[in-house]
C-alpha cells in the first residue's frame, strides 16, 4: 500500500466466509493490495464496515468511491442481504445491491449470488468468477468446473449461466483427511497418477462402492501398509470420481473449462482424461477481480 | 461399586477410542460396573494399566484375577498388540493375547479382531458384540449389520464370521452434521418417515447423486425455508441409502439382523423395509459383555 499517491479509481473486494480481499483499482489495473482474515464468518453485522475501512483507509480521499463487494458479505447472514437472481442469468450484466455505511466516502455494492429452483442450488462469489471467465471467453458454450470447497459446475450459453450443480467434493476431502479416522492413514504428499486414475474410474463406474471405498483405505493401511501418500490420492480420486458421477450430464459431450488452483485443475484435467475428456484449464487466481472490473465498467456505463 | 463384598470371578473390560467400561463379573452375571473417559485415543502405552487399576482396584482381591478385554487396547497404537486373526473365524473362540501387566494381581487378555484380505478390512470389538450375538442366535445363518460410526456387515455362516463390509457411515453423518456447511442446516430433531424413504431410495436406486443431494440441503434450506429437521432426516437418508447400495450384495436375499442403538435399529429396519428386507432388531447394549463372557469361558473350559 503506497499511501495517497495511488487514490484509486474504485475498490474491488472479495469478501469470503474466512477472508477479506481488496485491490485499489485504476480501471482494470489493480495499483495496490490488501488482505485480512476478517471472514463473513467472523463477524458481526456491524464489523463489516470497519473491517473494509481498516484495508482501504490509505487509499481513501476526499472523494467519494465505489466499492464492489462479492462473495458471503451478501448472504443473510452477512453485512447485507443481496438476495439471490435466479439462473438463467448474466454473470457480468448483475446489478450490485447498495449498502447504507457510516463513512460517507464510501458507496458500497454488493453482488448478488444465483440460484437455482430444481434442483435447488445457490452460488455466491463464483459469479464473479464466471463474469471474469466470459471476460476473457465471451463466447464460450459449454461447461465450467470450479473446483474447491464447493465445487462448482456451470452451464454457460450466450453469456448466460444456464444451470449448474455444487458438489461439496473439497470440503469432504479435508473433513475425510483432517478429521475422520482416515486422518491416520492419508499422511503424506506425492503423485501416483496410476492410483489417482484407477480410483477415479472405480468410483465413477461404481458410485455404489464409494462407501466402502473410503474405510478399506484404512484397512489397506494397517494390513498391507498402504503408504499415507498413495491413500490420499485414492481419497482425492474416489471423491474426484464420485463427482464426475454426479455431474455427468453436464460434461459428457460438452467442451469443457476447469478454473481452480494449478493442483486441483491437474487432478481435475487427469479424471476427465480417463474418461476421454480433454479439458481447457485456467488459474483462478485472477477471475474474482476480473469479475468485479467487468460489473464495475458495467456500472460505470449504465450510470 | 459396593467394595469388598464383591469380589469378582473375573473382570470384563470394553475399551474403545474414547471410552473404557468395566464389569466385575461371576460367571455370566455383572455385578458391578464403572466407565470412565480413558479411552485408548487419550492414553501413552504405559498409562493403560494405570486407567484399569483406577476403575477396577475395589474389587481386587489378594487373588490374581483374569480381565478380558476388547476393542482398540489391542490396536497396535494401543496397550498391546493383539494381531487381527483373518476370517473366516469364530468370534467366540478367538485366543485373547497375553498382556504383561506390573500389578501382579492382574491376568490381563485381550481378544483380537478380524481382518479380511480382499477388499481389504478390519474390525476390532464388534467381533467381541458378534460372539455375543451367537451366544443368544447360535444358528444364525445370515447377515449381522452393526451400525454406528463404522458400520459393519457381517456374513455369518455355521457359527463363523464369513466375510464383512466396513462403511464409514455413522463418522460420515458427524462430520457433515457437525463440521460442514450443513451444520446451519440440519438442525433440531424431528421424524418423517416419508422423507427418510424417499432419501433412502434416492442415494440407493441413484448411488451417483449422492454428492449433489447434500449441497441441495442447504440450498433448500436458503432457497426454500426446508426445515432443519427434515434436512437431518434427509442427510441420515441419504447417507444410509448410500451405505445399503454399497453393501447390497450383503442384505439381498439374506436373512438379516441390525444390532445397534435402538434409534439407528429403527433407522435401518425403515430403510431396509423401502427394499422389501424384514430385518430382525436387536439392542447392541449388552453384546459386547456377553461376548467377553463367552470368550472368558471358553478360555476357562480349555484351562
Amino acid at each position: 500500500m503506497s499511501g495517497q499517491s495511488t487514490y484509486a479509481d474504485w475498490i474491488a473486494v472479495d469478501w469470503g466466509t474466512t477472508h477479506l480481499r481488496v485491490w485499489a483499482m485504476r480501471g482494470q489495473t489493480a495499483v495496490a493490495e490488501a488482505s485480512s482474515d476478517d471472514g463473513m464468518g467472523t463477524l458481526e453485522r456491524d464489523g463489516f464496515e470497519p473491517a473494509l475501512l481498516e484495508l482501504i483507509e490509505p487509499w481513501l480521499g476526499q472523494k467519494r468511491i465505489n466499492a464492489i463487494v462479492c462473495g458471503m458479505a451478501g448472504a443473510r447472514q452477512g453485512w447485507f442481504e443481496a438476495p439471490y437472481v435466479a439462473v438463467p442469468a448474466t454473470p457480468g450484466a448483475l446489478t450490485p445491491v447498495r449498502v447504507p455505511t457510516q463513512d460517507a466516502r464510501l458507496n458500497v455494492r454488493i453482488i448478488p449470488g444465483l440460484s437455482q429452483a430444481k434442483p435447488a442450488d445457490v452460488m455466491r462469489g463464483e459469479e464473479t468468477q464466471i463474469a471474469g471467465f466470459l471476460v476473457a471467453q465471451p463466447g464460450f458454450d459449454g461447461v465450467l468446473c470450479l473446483p474447491g470447497t464447493h465445487a462448482k459446475w456451470v452451464y454457460i450459453s450466450a453469456g448466460e449461466v444456464v444451470s449448474f450443480q455444487t458438489c461439496m467434493t473439497g470440503e469432504l476431502f479435508q473433513l475425510l483427511a483432517e478429521k475422520s479416522v482416515l486422518r491416520h492413514s492419508v499422511t503424506g504428499e506425492g503423485e501416483d497418477n496410476a492410483a489417482f486414475a484407477e480410483a477415479v474410474s472405480d468410483t465413477l463406474s461404481r458410485p455404489e462402492r464409494l462407501a466402502q471405498r473410503l474405510f478399506a483405505l484404512r484397512a489397506e493401511n494397517v494390513l498391507n501398509d498402504l503408504s499415507g501418500a498413495t491413500a490420499r490420492v485414492r481419497l482425492s480420486g474416489y471423491l474426484i470420481g464420485a463427482e464426475l458421477a454426479a455431474t455427468k450430464p453436464y460434461w459428457l459431450g460438452q467442451e469443457v473449462a476447469i478454473a481452480g488452483s494449478p493442483s486441483l485443475n491437474a487432478a481435475y484435467a487427469a479424471a476427465l482424461e480417463t474418461q476421454g475428456v480433454v479439458a481447457q484449464t485456467i488459474d483462478a487466481g485472477p477471475l474474482t477481480r476480473a469479475g468485479l472490473a467487468r460489473v464495475h465498467a458495467a456500472l460505470t456505463e449504465t450510470a
